[in-house]
């Protein structure tokens, strides 16, 4: 049995996905972040790094997305969420994941999360202004360049493309205007239709 | 043949290690970032995201640390780079992994690629100041909560080593006083003594 620990609104909705597409057993654990849940020292224990998801195995406890995407994928095989049997394949999808959590979730972490990074409040105001710009940067390069369509690595719907809808779906917050960004705009209709992405969006909601 | 696109002083040097470590059959092109080569258009053909390291392989090109060096592992299993074998382990180094790419090399990169996030001098200048304590708490929470040791995933070295080795380099810069992160600090040591780090150290100073 897997225990997801998530909070509504988080990058964790990508790792919920995950685990709805692959019909797992699981249960979650829902943090609040208004109520700093996750600096708790009962948070602290499962994840010292204060963030979410965290995802609760037999095994012991794993962290970050990128990680516990494709440990969901080689869990439930059957779900076909990664080319696990090839090397090259599947080192795309995890440099599409690695892009997505090392550049673009950072462009779009300097919105809300300016004090990880600087403490004078002009400089955060500063930084805040320059998300739109920086996060379009990003997505300029999913579009043009990385996206293959209809699914990020081309027919297979993969881990990618449910990491990508979340980031997608912060798109207005940054204001940054999805309909300038074709495939990317494409992409995500076409996954607010997937059963697991309904399914997963209603859990973070109710 | 593989070639591994890389520019001295950068992150590339855990995918030249970790090439160096597998006995592979590679070559290299090396980029002046001086000259910014990053941006020239015969290298935005390469990597459109201007970045290194790119490992060019024969069915085609992947960029991103962490898929890089997973994808070395499994290219050369015999050199036991990571646990391929074992879902969770595999997970763990991930975990690793993504943590460097999406945090701490991100704090580390507000030294000196704050134009990446602000375009106010004083805020750049902001958050230069706060990259001691960032980068700081980043290795606080490797060193107390995630190093096994002697190396990061206890008997077996793995490409998480060869990360980290790299990015311990760069605590001096930081000003992060390597010697108050004990785990870190012999870390550094063991692997300063590895030979693919001795002979990747040596191509790149050449």
């Amino acid at each position: 049995m897997l225990t997801l620990y998530y909070a509504p609104g988080t990058i964790a909705l990508a790792s919920l996905i995950a685990l709805e597409e692959a019909g797992a057993d699981y249960t979650t654990q829902r943090l609040n972040f208004a109520d700093e849940d996750q600096k708790k020292p009962s948070y602290l224990a499962i994840n010292p790094k204060a963030r979410v998801p965290s995802l609760v195995t037999e095994r012991g406890i794993l962290t970050e997305t990128p990680a516990i995407l494709i440990y969901i994928c080689q869990q439930y095989p059957a779900a076909a969420m990664a080319p696990l049997d090839d090397p090259f394949e599947l080192a795309r999808v995890q440099s599409f994941n690695a892009y997505l959590c090392s550049t673009v979730h950072v462009a779009h972490a300097h919105l809300r999360r300016g004090t990880r990074w600087a403490d004078d409040p002009a400089a955060i105001k500063n930084m805040k202004a320059m998300v739109p710009k920086t996060v379009g940067a990003c997505f300029r390069v999913i579009n043009d360049e990385i996206f293959v369509g209809p699914y990020v690595m081309g027919d297979q719907c993969t881990v990618a493309d449910f990491y990508l809808f979340v980031l997608s779906g912060w798109l207005e917050r940054d204001s940054v205007d999805i309909a300038t960004l074709p495939k990317i705009h494409s992409h995500h209709e076409l996954l607010s239709e997937r059963p697991s992405v309904t399914r997963a969006l209603a859990m973070q909601s109710a």
